[in-house]
């Protein structure tokens, strides 16, 4: 009886844990699932033979080893900056594991022994990264072995809203994942390459230089640019690409309207903003627009970031609440932290509401002189609140590789990513039952 | 025989070493320059009795004491972060101190100490900050005196070109001081306060939110806001005033202009680039811009900006050169590093080009019910490249503060800045006679 122990019982392990008890109880396997919330943990076990839920803390290491310890495969959904501990316990212990989160330096220094430990520690293993890696590389793969020369690489995935007739919602948009990291998005610099030439775009432009992208069936999306393009050359093998390109989709209209609270600097988490606690929404805006003791916060806006009264932008912002006489609602805080409250109150998911993953992947090659281009694209839509597509295509890739090694289809060791064929075809073949599945359209470029 | 001794002999120390040889040729007293070049500290005291030159270690710090111990007042010239070793030593030795450095805070913790060694430790006390402090506080100290309400305090300060029939330069600009921090400047939050409230402009929008100010007799200026105009409130004890804000002048049309490079983002120094050996001006600037194999460089920077193509502002970037097909002359280096090397081609001082230091102040106050404001201005044209109106604003405070302590004409004790009438009116008082003289205006606005 093979034991599968869950560390972490948040709200992207939902999927993943009734995947996992499903699974063991259909082999007589036992599943642990273990949380510093114990309730948490239980709410998300239920009530089943195979599975049980206990308490745990990543601090405790004496304890964390006696579980781990126990269990043959270990699938941490801790806080990223956290994997390395229980990293280490399980190369040690010579059990395998298995995250979604990126490969840091500390857990690729292991690698040599976890080779050693005849054990593999699979990291990026979610959706983003996760699946983009699998259907990708399976495409750069199959062009590679036809003897193509693979040019562009572009990719883009979007935690989006499923279209719905109850929602007069301008921006298309509301928080289904971590509020925090959409306020923050973008920030640094951006790096990538096209046609051979390194380009850069600053913070400020990012979401002024976007690219629309029709999916048939789907419609238009509109994607702007990731700061970490470069790094997938060498992960992928493309060292020599022409262009390689990473970002992420919004709906159309978006990137324009969210390029204002860049523009006003109201994304800055920099600093502390003073007397939060008697701020309003639209005194909050003021701070960032010139004195004038007669214009409206309105006029002093569209006017200083050119923008027409009655048009799109001046709307999506109106119906966000922005101008809104409301009080914030914090004592303190970033001018981030506070628009992210202010956003929160219109951007909040609804009962009725449905959360939406969309990927899309072009690959431009050249077959024989002439240039084609394969498009690559999956959809998916959640079914409500718990069961998200978010929490579906995070979890789903997990659960499916932990049975793939527990049952040996995986027999790779070593710190890995699923960009190898034997790692990602069962995954996407496994997945495509769950309906998150690619479709693939070819196109002659001449 | 009073002795002073001066630590560091770079650029800005040229008119404070010379005021300084005079004044002790005529009193009999002994300056010692020290510098870790020995060569520069000979050339800058030349040859004479009452003056010499030594080589120094800041790291040495045995032999830094004996020098101090055998002083009666130390200038510290050295890089702005290691004053406090030589204010530890100073104050520990009961030897008064004076630098042109912003007061740190762990200078700021020697108060106390220095009070009990009965020493002066006086900050601030070049151009900015320094005179900028002295000429602010002297018409502060009248307009209090007088009864009448502060409302407003602004002040600009620039580091300029003196014009001249020889420029051809649209820019009116050249590198008279740091080149680095021209480039960096504004970077972070600009916060102020204007009519009682908060204020916060982000690095993206700082040369576009300018204000022009009119000097009779030296015509237009243009001003961008510094990031520190809060934190004078309390130096100049102004803590409920309604509008603070605090910048920097250029000559007009230089802001829109320079604000090309922080759209492009050309000033961020927080990454290296690539293939720098071989990059001409033109690929630097063209790494900011989007790939199109058709269009130049110039219409694709100037769609992109929004630019005229025949406009002022294409003018000056093709005067300084960032089209040209030229080697940059940089092995490695940040954009920021890059542009520097680049403006430095065409921004360099020529030898008949002279500095000119600009500052002004304005403060609007309320006169038994009538809003009366004041304006004050200084400038200050350098008369060669060695005796530059900077190195003439920066060194003379500093030696007239030093005689004005060893005279017994200022009498304080502990960590100071020039904010307290017996330190501003000796020093402004005496400036004056270098032709350095604020010049003010008093207006009836109602």
């Amino acid at each position: 009886m093979k034991q599968i122990l869950v560390l972490g019982a948040g709200r992207s392990s939902t999927i993943l844990i009734d995947y996992l008890v499903q699974q063991c109880e259909m082999r007589h396997w036992k599943l642990r699932v273990g949380d510093v919330d114990l309730q948490l943990a239980e709410q998300k076990v239920k009530v089943h033979t195979h599975a049980e839920a206990f308490q745990f803390d990543l601090f405790d290491q004496p304890n964390l080893a006696k579980y781990i310890a126990d269990s043959d495969l270990v699938i941490s959904m801790v806080p990223a900056h956290l994997h390395i501990k229980v990293a280490e316990v399980c190369v040690e212990l010579s059990k395998h594991l298995i995250t979604a989160s990126y490969a840091s330096d500390d857990i690729k220094n292991l690698h040599q022994k976890a080779i050693d430990k005849e054990v593999l520690v699979l990291m990026e293993c979610g959706l983003d990264p996760g699946i983009d890696h699998m259907s990708a590389m399976k495409v750069i793969d199959e062009i590679r072995e036809k003897g193509h020369d693979l040019r562009t690489f572009e990719s883009f995935t979007g935690g989006l809203l499923a279209s719905s007739d109850t929602d007069d919602n301008p921006w298309e948009y509301r928080f289904t994942w971590n509020p925090r990291n959409v306020v923050l998005a973008g920030q640094g610099v951006v790096k990538f390459i096209q046609e051979g030439l390194y380009k850069f775009i600053p913070y400020h432009k990012v979401f002024r230089r976007t690219e629309v992208v029709h999916i048939p069936g789907h419609g238009f999306f509109e994607g702007y640019a990731n700061r970490d393009s470069l790094k997938y050359r060498s992960v992928y093998g493309l060292e020599n690409i022409n262009t390689i390109y990473r970002g992420t989709f919004r709906k159309v209209g978006f990137c324009k309207a969210w390029d204002i609270f860049v523009q006003l600097g109201v994304t800055d988490d920099s600093y502390q903003m003073e007397n939060v606690g008697l701020m309003t929404h639209r005194q909050f805006i003021n701070s960032f627009l010139s004195y004038n003791p007669h214009d409206s916060v309105e006029l002093k806006l569209a006017h200083y970031l050119n923008l027409e009264l009655d048009g799109a932008e001046m709307y999506k912002l109106r119906w966000v609440g922005i101008f809104d006489d409301t009080l914030v609602g914090l004592d303190k805080g970033s001018p981030a932290q506070i628009l992210e409250q202010i956003l929160k109150k219109r951007w909040a998911l609804r009962d009725e509401d449905k959360d939406m993953i969309v990927m899309w992947h072009k690959f431009e090659f050249v077959d024989g002189g002439r240039i084609r281009e394969i498009h690559s694209h999956m959809v998916h839509t959640g079914d409500n609140q718990e069961q998200t597509a978010m929490a579906r295509t995070v979890g789903l890739p997990l659960g499916i590789a932990a049975m793939m090694v527990l049952d040996g289809k995986i027999n790779l060791t070593g710190v890995r990513l699923p960009i190898s064929k034997e790692v990602y075809n069962p995954i996407l073949d496994e997945l495509s039952k769950f309906g998150i599945q690619f479709h693939e359209t070819e196109i002659d470029r001449d």
